[in-house]
């Protein structure tokens, strides 16, 4: 039995694949589509091929963007000797919205996790390790989770350039034990971020 | 400050126009958009275009369609003398989920309002009564909700066809189904108790 009609049902599929979107959120979205102007549907229909085709890693740092290299890397004013390591985008953009941090990123798109079977390789951080070589006395702030992955990923690094003339501190500790990142508030994340402990030089 | 890369910001920005989509869950759908296969973004692009360019308003009973005619008007196994009266077309979707109403809508779009200014001229009702007259023996079944506005139209209906051969009902009041009687609200439970049902005597 069809409930509703056919082009009504694709969108409400469409949007039933968007995360915590179910049969009566779809429904309601779907209604509010047609209240919208075609213009601003129109918008919305380009906006999502536009930012599946464009959007990609920065070959640099790793982090989300639309342009050959992305603004953080090449924005001369930031400190490229100061590299602040992410689990994902979500965390580099937090880290954007507070603004304080002028140094780059690398994003690692993922954390290792023996559990899971994700170790060092699946991870985007030997790309890491090149571009520290190339610096001169870098600086790396680890601002991973306080999970056990985290703390894992945090541990691997440091030891990956423990005697190489690399500083390498982490998120001071505030964060609340399991708390994702991208949750935290932006003043508990500025606190963190300046807080942050030196664990090998 | 830019804190995301352009396309992914229109992105945002299209999914902020959705209801109940703020600032965080807009970042989580456009991130799980671009985890999504090109074709599954490419199906929900057109899905947008053309809910929006084909669905409209059923011309006899005001239900959504993408046909001409509605696929329940155009259904000649269903009773078109028995009118369901609905606000919505979210109202007309529930009946049909429940699969048990096997006779045709009439979509009004809304609801009298005196307090928002809302008259019998606002909402699709002169077509409801040009449609009834040309029915022998019809009945309506007057859907709506138990509010002020509600109950408005439904007084409002009943008059217009009072004189007329028409069986009119609405909607019994009481209580949901598995719902406690100590939290049910007063005036559901009086309602409850006035339209009780004799079920032997």
């Amino acid at each position: 039995m069809e409930v509703y009609p056919k082009s009504f049902e694709n969108l409400l599929e469409s949007y039933k694949k968007l995360p915590g979107v179910g049969e009566k959120s779809a429904e309601r979205m779907a209604l509010a589509t047609l209240d919208m102007s075609l213009e601003d549907v129109l918008k919305m229909s380009e906006a999502l091929v536009q930012a599946k085709k464009e959007l990609h890693s920065c070959p640099i740092c790793g982090n989300l963007t639309d342009q050959e290299i992305c603004s953080i890397c090449d924005d001369s004013n930031r400190n490229h000797n100061l590299i602040c390591v992410v689990e994902d985008y979500k965390s580099a953009f937090a880290f954007e919205k507070v603004g304080n941090f002028k140094g780059v990123y690398h994003v690692l798109n993922g954390l290792i996790s023996p559990m899971m079977n994700i170790g060092a390789d699946d991870i985007n951080l030997s790309s890491l390790i090149s571009r520290v070589e190339k610096l001169e006395h870098p600086e790396i702030i680890l601002a991973l989770k306080s999970s056990i992955e985290g703390e894992t990923t945090t541990l691997y690094i440091k030891k990956i350039f423990e005697k190489k003339d690399v500083v390498i501190s982490r998120l001071a500790y505030g964060l609340p034990m399991g708390a994702e990142i991208e949750y935290l508030d932006m003043v508990t994340l500025d606190k963190a971020l300046f807080d942050r402990k030196i664990i090998s030089e």
